[in-house]
């Protein structure tokens, strides 16, 4: 195997095959969340223009090209303002592509979480499409709404 | 005085004239953060294209023509997922403008808090340079870092 498609593969999500998107940290921000517990993260899901076009439009299901991202970083209290949290270290990136074809078996959506850049491992990305099918009501099974 | 004029004074904040930016949504996020207590928000950070550069170069102070605006949401349980939060319905919209000269009494920024597309009052807008020249250590009195 050449070494561009070996660094190709290393670099896409078990199961989904599903890769960090080119020029994410610059789309547009859907909403912010705060996980609270353990996971204690503040998080800004974006989307790409086909995905938030969508949101806009009310389109559901999402279109075959929507990409979401959602970055996460360790909630810190802000050093200069009392009662404020802000971002700490990053976390994960997780990613959401929609490919009604491709990703049939698992709602049109491929899934692929990011530590450092690289996917996390097979047993992690098994347990994605489950939980999203489960949990979110009527909407495609994408948590994020618009925050307007 | 002309309608079209008094909807423009009746726009702009008090003190510093700072309107909403046209477009400011489809800015970029700079970090969300979470204002806990009375305020209980969710926040997302968004800066327009002169904002951003400054953030990616390490450019102190800002340059003229940055603009900042803080979205803020009621921070609510996720009706889906537990443990989450999510956006709730929208509070305030608060807009940094920076422009030396005008605004140089003030550290070079004008400032502007709206609630439902309108300026609060004189007051409020009394208080902004006065807290973030007090608080904001070494990043030319903007609180919020870029959350990469």
């Amino acid at each position: 195997m050449a070494p561009t498609a070996s660094q190709a593969d290393e670099d896409g999500s078990p199961v989904f095959g599903v890769k960090m998107p080119v020029g994410y940290r610059q789309w547009e921000l859907i909403a912010p969340s705060h996980e609270a517990g353990d996971f204690n993260e503040l998080r800004g899901i974006l989307g790409n223009s086909i995905a938030m076009a969508a949101y806009r439009e009310g389109t559901l299901p999402f279109p075959d090209g929507a990409i979401l991202a959602k970055l996460a970083w360790k909630r810190e209290p802000s050093s200069e303002f009392p009662g404020a949290f802000v971002p700490g270290h990053a976390t994960t990136v997780q990613i959401m592509v929609k490919d009604s074809k491709r990703y049939a078996s698992t709602g049109g959506w491929g899934f692929g979480r990011f530590v450092g850049g690289k996917p996390v491992d097979r047993a992690q990305h098994e347990t994605c499409f489950g939980c999203h099918d489960a949990h979110v009501k009527n909407h495609d099974i994408v948590f994020t709404r618009f925050a307007p």
